[in-house]
């Protein structure tokens, strides 16, 4: 199993050896590990700001296998390929025993490599376009590093709606593959890119996917149309509960909201899974079967054993990433 | 025409001799106006706490009439009957000149009453049901004030939508109105709403018209739902703005958002006209269609001559009404 064993940052993930995860029980499945995603949310944790975690910690969200025992009506059989959904972590381990309500069945056309860069990319940009954004045909968004792994799902999951028109930032030299993924309006990072937006939109934008939050908060408001909003990705967010203030986000002001016609609305997977998990899953399938069918094509931008799961995050941490970065079981 | 003269509220509220306005130039109407609605905006206003308002100031944010002049290419011609929406007040008056954008034709169908009754409520419940709030079929909408105007509007246009359940809060003897209009569940002024509404909906509701802000902005954002909106009528808020200090609305905290997956978003009328008169108009005219064929159907409360607006505004302040009180032009 990848642990992060101290608040070092990267430099404290270590491979683990520990005993295998519990027989499932009722519903219940152990799962022997594939392929796995890598998350932001990975990199926090191992700086000690993810929620509540504290030391040695495991990593992972998100992870494809075959189900290596089932418990009683847990609904698969062994054998079955499926996605799991660590949201305590653990998907950077050889196995792993969880619930089946964290666990979808994997349609045998998409690759365990594919939908290792689905479940947590693809439905935080689902949930963002669609149920907290409300976005409708012929809107736009606005979406921070479209070649992410968040903003490159949300471009292909945007581009399924009729007319929507999608601007995105990324560095320089990532603008080729943003603009090939379909991002209709290429903005760099050298460039202001509220100036930009209201250059290229003068009536606003529908939406905005905003994953940095602090200052960018108010330039998200300002860069909206009536009846906007801004979808805040929360991971930073979290930095603050846990006292460093990495990243302080001031509060949204009512007035500006009312004065404006415009909304914030926030996004929590995790949370969300929770207390919704049949909302969480229906999505999911849905991804999956988007994904079956090739209206949408995960990018994997580089896959790496999973004993080099520092390596992995190091991609990320230096935005060295067009699309996903993946584990994968040897 | 009715003016406030002074800041002492509605004791300040006069009728006042003004020449004739003038003759409409281009795009413009000039309206006989038949009757208007009265609205909280008015009873803001003669506080002097409307937006930038100084005194003497106009008030009436809505009324209905006839076409007496026409400027050039204005649309319409004399004899129209029309609604006019005057966003910088002065709808309370024999006469008025306006902007052809700010004017709508009346269906033959829809009396002047009832058009009076339309106009600012109906459009402040459509908004916010549809494109700030993002209603959907099977969601729920809990209002204050279900008696109010736009409350009584708001459940009317809520239950067009298949499966919504409505909650909404009244005084006692007002219940059964509201109840009759399609509130399904009731809940009084007595009861401690909050509590009331995560028994009757122990997951939440999908949307709150909150009217009230203030403290009511926390508890309206507790009540919600996963993907759940609170949408802000703004008008206690801009009392803020004027320095008065009458409701203080604590700004909406991030990480609450991210955490509960929940979103606030604003609504102003009258910023959305001046920002998009073409989406003010089709709602406008929609609404109006949706009278003309019976499928909303706004209660006056009472009426009264329009020399009697100071009258007509108490009943509003007092709370005495159930659904819209207007003046009529004798």
């Amino acid at each position: 199993q990848i642990q992060a064993t101290s608040r070092d940052g990267i430099s404290g993930i270590k491979v683990v050896k520990i005993p295998l995860p519990p027989t499932p029980s009722k519903h219940q499945v152990r799962v022997s590990i594939k392929t796995a995603g890598v998350n932001f949310y990975d990199l926090y944790t191992c700086l000690g700001l993810g929620q509540n975690n504290s030391f040695p910690c495991a990593l992972g969200l998100e992870a494809t296998g075959v189900v290596e025992d089932s418990g009683q009506d847990s609904g698969y059989e062994v054998g079955d390929r499926v996605v799991v959904h660590c949201p305590e972590g653990g998907a950077f381990s050889e196995h792993v025993t969880v619930d089946s309500t964290h666990v979808i069945s994997l349609p045998d056309s998409v690759t365990f490599d594919a939908a290792a860069a689905i479940t947590v990319s693809y439905l935080t940009a689902y949930f963002a376009l669609h149920c907290a954004g409300c976005l409708q045909e012929h809107g736009s968004v606005f979406v921070h590093s479209a070649a992410g792994s968040v903003g490159w799902a949300a471009t292909q999951l945007a581009k399924q709606v009729k007319g929507v028109t999608v601007l995105g930032t990324a560095s320089a030299s990532k603008l080729e593959a943003i603009s090939q993924n379909g991002v209709d309006h290429l903005i760099s990072h050298d460039q202001d890119y509220l100036q930009e937006v209201k250059r290229l939109m003068p009536d606003g934008v529908s939406l905005v996917l905003d994953c940095l939050a602090g200052q960018h908060l108010a330039k998200s408001q300002a860069m909206l149309a009536p009846f906007g909003k801004v979808v805040l990705l929360g991971a930073k967010d979290m930095i603050l509960q846990s006292g460093e203030e990495v990243v302080q986000t001031e509060p949204v002001q009512p007035f500006n909201l009312i004065m404006n016609n415009i909304g914030v609305t926030g996004l929590h997977l995790n949370e969300l899974q929770k207390r919704c998990p049949d909302v969480f899953n229906s999505a999911w399938e849905e991804i999956l079967h988007l994904a079956a069918t090739s209206k949408i094509t995960p990018r994997i931008h580089d896959t790496y054993p999973m004993a080099e799961a520092a390596e992995a995050c190091r991609q990320l941490r230096d935005r060295l990433n067009v699309g996903k970065v993946i584990l994968k079981m040897e």
